[in-house]
This record gives structure tokens, C-alpha cells and sequence, in this order.
């Protein structure tokens, strides 16, 4: 059985690219950093979507950028609440797409694991300009050249497999797959118990997509 | 006064970009990755190297990738002292390269550097992957590709001013820019004094270079 690195952030996407890893054939190993992000459900939401999906294991690295900040996400700076705008917002990480791929692209190669799967889609989501396919193009070629693996011919494929799908197609995908959603985490800014806020970005594009897709959504919001 | 960002290891080929950053006239920002190597004193080396070379400051940013294992320097596997063979080394660190310019790309943007300094060299070398000019050249182009300045139309410039030198030209610009190579460290296995062994592949690239610039070999071996 070939072996796969998932990328796997305890969000909706990543579940999902999961799960078509899964139905893709490989043995999967599912990956999430912890890269010092200000609320930690999202790695446990993580690890119960790679054991749900029968992920071979799953480990996380340890990667602190709070050292650099400059994010929302990993700075004291407000997450906000208002949809959104024009631009990118300040919940971007600056290289965050980058640096975990590159060590998927690491552990990749450690385990002779050819395929690296990741979750990104550029439709409906934030504008971060490393969830394009220009980006994940440019991530496939470099591995090819960075890696020892890659220099002596033997490929590696970056799979996007959810890069042209909106939110809608991505929630109708992963309930096909048997993706259970409640597992998963996607809220900026949770309430202290985990509950999701439901005015973030993250909330909002996740609160949408399944009034879309016609799907029911088992989010708990905090009241 | 424009900022740079540099990988500054410990070693000699990095203390020298970070020279040269200096001398092209950048407020230079020095990133050291504590990524788990077996041997800490390069981290020291790292930290003396920045202050002595004027720094405008040093951070240290901690990435796990004992967690991935597969090389020498991370992993339980006996560095070789026969001498450089046929092909790349077990001292190959999977992605390594890759991971630390991502982190100096996020820090950048975060500072508004736009220039990357990177002491790679791919003459006298030990043939990773990513220490060639193609790796560079890729990494400048995802680096405008991944990120918000780059998409901007802010761009990033990786300066590998190594990248076609010798050891010996690169010990000899670095003694006329003012390195007190002394203070660097280059070797694979040192004893516990931090003395270096002499027979892994960085002590005797190391040595040559010093022999064949001409200059006195300050490092302390062990004995």
C-alpha cells in the first residue's frame, strides 16, 4: 500500500482531503503542526479526525511561530468579526502554507511517502495567497529540487484535491466520504469550552457552506 | 536603513553571508532554527556570531524535526569520518533548507525585509540538494508566490552570495569583511567541549579551506 502525508489542521477541508486520500487508496499519515496558534482545539479536533478516518498514525510537530507573529492567528491582535473585507486579512500567517509543507514534505520523504495531500481550496475562502494552485504548483516543483528523494528522479505529487471545489461541494464531498463533521474545528475565536463564535471568517464561510450544500450542520456555537 | 532577514547556523559559510549582508549595507535580523541537532553548539556559535558581526538583532525560532527523524543530525544514526562518497549523505536533513527559508520568508514579511541572505554554497560541499542554485531560484519564486507582500507586488530576493565560491574564497571574504572565524562551528560530532573531531565531511571541507586560502585555521579540535 503507498504510502500518503495528509496535512491535517482539525479543520472541515483537511478532514475532508483526508478522507480522499483514504478513498484514493493510501496509507495515510496524517500531519498537523502546532505552530503555537492562540487557541489549541483545533489539535484536538485533529487528532480525532485522523483516528476517525483510520489515519496509520499521526504526529504532530512543534513549530513556534509566535517567535516571528504577525498574525492574528498567533499574535495578540484581534480576530474580526464583521466578514470579510477587501484584501487579505490579518488573520493570514506570513509562510504558514510554506513551512508545513515543507515538512510534510520532510517527513515525506523519512517514510518514503511520494504523495502529500493538503486541504487548501481557493473559492470559497480568505484570500490567503497560499491556498492557490499557482502556490501548490510552485510547492510541487520546489519539492522536487529541495529533496534528496526528488533529485534521484523518484516524484513527489502535491494533491490539492478540494483547490477548485467551494465550500458547499467540499461539505457534500466529505459527507459522501463518511467524513463526520462534528469532529472537526474551524472557529478563529472559540468561546473557552470550545464553542464556535460564529462571526469569523472561518465561521462564517463554514456556516454557509452547509446552508448550501443542503447538509445539516452539526457545529456547536457558544451561546 | 533596509532590513535583511539571514540564516545565521553557527557556521562558517552562514557567518560569512551574514558578513556580506552587512557589507551591502542592510540592518540584518539573524534567525538561528533550533530544529533538535544532536549537537547544541552551534546554536551558541550562532548567538556569538550574530553580536560579534554587528546583528541588529538574533532570534531563535524551535522546529522539531527529531519528530521526523531520517538524517545524522537528528536521528540515532553515526555521522560518517571516512570521507565524502558517492551520492548525498546521511547528514542530509530531509527539507531542511526548505523549512528554514519558509520561517526567514514569514519573518520577513513580518518585518518588512524583503532581502533573504542564506549561506548555501554548492562547490565545496557535501551535495544536498538544497544548497544549489536551482533550490534558490525556486525558493525566490515561491517566495512571491506564497506570501501577501509577493502577491503585492512587495518582492522577496534570496541572495545566496556563496552560492558559486569555494571554501577557500569564501574563508578569504569572509577574513577581509572582518570574521573571527573562531567563533564559528562546523563540525558534525564534536567531543562534549565543543571540540571539533577532524574526520566528519564539515571538519574536512572546513580544513581544506582553511589550507587552501592560506589563512590560520582558529578552530580548536579535539584532541
Amino acid at each position: 500500500m503507498e504510502r500518503a502525508v495528509v496535512l491535517v489542521s482539525g479543520g472541515l477541508d483537511s478532514a475532508t482531503a483526508l478522507a480522499v486520500a483514504r478513498r484514493d487508496g493510501f496509507e495515510c499519515h496524517a500531519l498537523s503542526v502546532d505552530y503555537g496558534q492562540r487557541h489549541r482545539f483545533e489539535l484536538k479536533a485533529a487528532a480525532a479526525v485522523a483516528e476517525h478516518l483510520g489515519a496509520a498514525e499521526h504526529r504532530v510537530v512543534s513549530v513556534d511561530l509566535r517567535a516571528i507573529g504577525g498574525s492574528a492567528l498567533t499574535d495578540e491582535i484581534d480576530v474580526p468579526e464583521s466578514g470579510l473585507g477587501e484584501g487579505i486579512p490579518v488573520t493570514y500567517v506570513p509562510a504558514r502554507n510554506l513551512t508545513f509543507l515543507s515538512i510534510a514534505l520532510g517527513w515525506g520523504e523519512v517514510l518514503r511517502a511520494r504523495d502529500l495531500y493538503v486541504g487548501v481550496n481557493a473559492v470559497d475562502y480568505s484570500g490567503y495567497p497560499d491556498c492557490r494552485p499557482e502556490f501548490v504548483g510552485a510547492f510541487e516543483r520546489i519539492a522536487n529540487i529541495a529533496t534528496k528523494a526528488g533529485v534521484e528522479g523518484d516524484v513527489f505529487r502535491v494533491r490539492a484535491p478540494l483547490i477548485d471545489l467551494t465550500k458547499a461541494q467540499i461539505i457534500r464531498l466529505g459527507t459522501d466520504l463518511g467524513v463526520d463533521y462534528a469532529l472537526t474545528h474551524s472557529c478563529y475565536n472559540p468561546a473557552p469550552d470550545g464553542g464556535a463564535c460564529g462571526r469569523c471568517d472561518s465561521c462564517r464561510i463554514r456556516r454557509a457552506g452547509f446552508d448550501e450544500a443542503g447538509v445539516p450542520d452539526p457545529t456547536r456555537y457558544a451561546s
